[in-house]
């Protein structure tokens, strides 16, 4: 059961910690594809086929896979050219939400411009649909969709308030969101298992201008 | 489906505008029960039992009840000891959807220290259910939520980050809400409708010391 609509919307999946961070930094890094599962078993099967197989469950890296979930791996050259079966504790979920939708695009900080920039030019209306915690909200993911909202506010107009308390959010924290998530309980989640040095960097705006897509279920730009 | 269990929680149910602020003022000024309806026609038949008819659909009083919407309607010396049959599009809804909880509780910014008291006295974990807009998100109600939550933040382990969201919401509002909430599409909807007065009145904290709460279907104090 879903609250909105997704057929008539360009949709933004966004997992901040760290699924859809990673994602832009894979395709930044020359990545060719990455297919979303949101089963392990069905994620792993993929290794056979050539894969590189890539995820967490419960923040942690699965065993047997090749990657985990932090951004800093998705950064090396031998990854190149190559394609990710990925599976992530909510991420790839919100992905599978999104299915019908008349466009998915993969939102970070990292690519916060340009996925600006690519809902400019369309005229489709857009939904944020963000990962949360186990269906439940973060605060990582709603400062995201202030964040865009912020640069969309020219442009359109909120269909209900939770686009404006994500506005406010974003506009409370932006001058130190690592700072304003540090009481966030995902944030204390992921730092008990210490990667401050990734919750820094998936924070920071506008690294790549990359705006993955989902095409048939595969995600590519 | 709802994202959160309730059975074992008290819930609070929050329609500041402006639901729970009339039955709090109602309460407040001795009114001997209201008992919430979801439908029209149900609640309209309790006039032959002898009963006060109140609502609202879509913000205006509907035809042939006795009372809408407006808190100062319920200060009427005339309805001491009597009985309200009451339905509103998102009020009465909340509280339908709080059935099976340990308790069920009226919370508005008029009684906003009397809940917090009440909730204090109890070992039960706390949800606070915020009616909305038709099913999504307003931010009068999640500025309560907030409210609630910087006043128990001492006692109190939120389970995600929803009510840290509402208590930065509230804090970045508290010094003028009705300013912070004349960008909210909800109270800009009601402005519309020449309802400054009950906004001012519902944004008030802690007019009245009553904690409605809901038995056998039935609210009273």
């Amino acid at each position: 059961m879903h609250l909105y609509t997704v057929h008539d919307k360009t949709v933004v999946v966004v997992d901040i910690l760290r699924a859809t961070s990673c994602m832009t930094t894979a395709f930044a890094h020359g990545i060719e594809s990455i297919t979303p599962f949101a089963k392990l078993d069905d994620c792993l099967a993929m290794q056979k086929k050539g894969y590189f197989t890539a995820g967490e469950r419960d923040g942690k890296k699965v065993d047997g896979f090749d990657l985990g979930n932090s951004p800093f791996e998705y950064m090396n050259p031998a990854l190149k050219g190559k394609k990710i079966a990925f599976t992530t504790t909510n991420g790839t979920q919100a992905i599978a939400k999104s299915e019908g939708a008349r466009e998915i695009l993969i939102g970070s900080f990292l690519n916060l411009s340009s996925v600006t920039d690519s809902l400019l030019t369309s005229e489709n209306n857009v939904l944020v649909v963000c990962a949360g915690w186990k269906g439940k909200v973060n605060l990582e993911d709603t400062l995201f969709a202030g964040a865009l909202v912020e640069k969309l506010k020219d442009h359109i107009e909120p269909d209900c308030d939770a686009p404006l308390a994500a506005q406010h959010l974003y506009n409370q924290a932006k001058n130190n969101m690592v700072k304003f998530l540090s009481e966030s309980s995902h944030v204390k989640r992921l730092a008990r298992l210490n990667i401050r040095k990734d919750i820094e960097f998936c924070l920071t705006p506008d690294q790549y201008n990359v705006v993955p897509s989902l095409q048939a279920g595969v995600l590519s730009i």
